[in-house]
């Protein structure tokens, strides 16, 4: 069994900004030389999610968008008594998701046609960090 | 460390349409021989999910409506314009997920007492596949 | 490779409360001695979750009441003719989340600076199980 790890930091322009790390990802699995296995990705930052869904720029706005429907960056929170003002991240990433678990078959991602890995920063513009962990053989 | 991989593919008759995958997904676990691992089982199209869930006709059809309330088919989206209906589907199967991580215990799935793996098709009518990548031993 | 298994029992005080667990998971992780793996950390009941998030009374609360808005308890349900009033706790559990996978490295949770697991019950005072699945090395 073998057990590959990384950490990808990440700083984005944009408070909320979709970063398509799929390549990043591809490269890590080549270097770990796991054939068989499984990957995870996820957020280590509270205020931020990995993802996945399609590289199709109208798409990510529809998201941004949608989820500020839902949890309005203006609204008032109980957390933002704390002196935050991100009580409204928190709450985007948690439709968005914290991580994805990928399978590595014949040593590569398996993947559907249109499957794409995003970083999703809901509270952006200071350095926050990405795991990839890999188990397999 | 033995790893099993088996792609599974739907075409489902409604374009929402939830599909009880449990026994598909213990046959596989049953197949593959391992006995303690982990059990990826994840959508490959991102206009649908793999959830668990209650199977109960009421509560599935209580989650259509819900899903249809935060994501209506009928609004319009940008990612509309570029020819596509289906940016609905893309926001729905975000809430319902992508995937599922199933603990394999002394050669079963490690499941309480009502919980049923679904396949959940948000844009459906025409094939699309599921992954199920076990690793374990 | 080692595999390393736990369920552990909650019986909520509130129908609605979110439990800190992080020390319990790395009792067990500690316990499994596993140096490098993955740790799947799921409930087994459909009403409840595994999240990650911030161990933040105000934040905690936001969540209560968001989820609240999102699914309320008190709306007419089709699942709730069957005799069940909890068709929200369903659809709560599922913003919320099922699972995490967590990587355990150098024998320890590879956490973020703020990230703590939490079980999220939605429908409780009863006892309900939560399952820790570790595969590694």
């Amino acid at each position: 069994m073998k057990a590959f790890t990384q950490h990808l930091t990440f700083n984005t322009k944009e408070t909320i900004e979709f970063v398509n790390v799929t390549e990043m990802i591809e490269k890590i699995v080549s270097e770990s030389k796991v054939k068989e296995g499984l990957c995870l990705v996820s957020a280590m930052h509270i205020t931020a999610s990995v993802f996945i869904n399609d590289e199709e720029e109208g798409l990510k706005n529809d998201f941004k968008k949608w989820l500020e429907e839902f949890a309005p960056s203006g609204k008032k929170y109980l957390h933002n008594l704390t002196g935050e003002d991100n009580a409204h991240a928190h709450l985007k990433r948690t439709i968005m998701g914290r991580e994805v678990v990928l399978a590595i078959t014949a040593g590569r991602l398996d993947f559907g046609p249109w499957e794409q890995v995003f970083y999703g920063e809901f509270d952006g513009r200071r350095p926050k960090k990405v795991l990839v962990k890999i188990l397999g053989e």
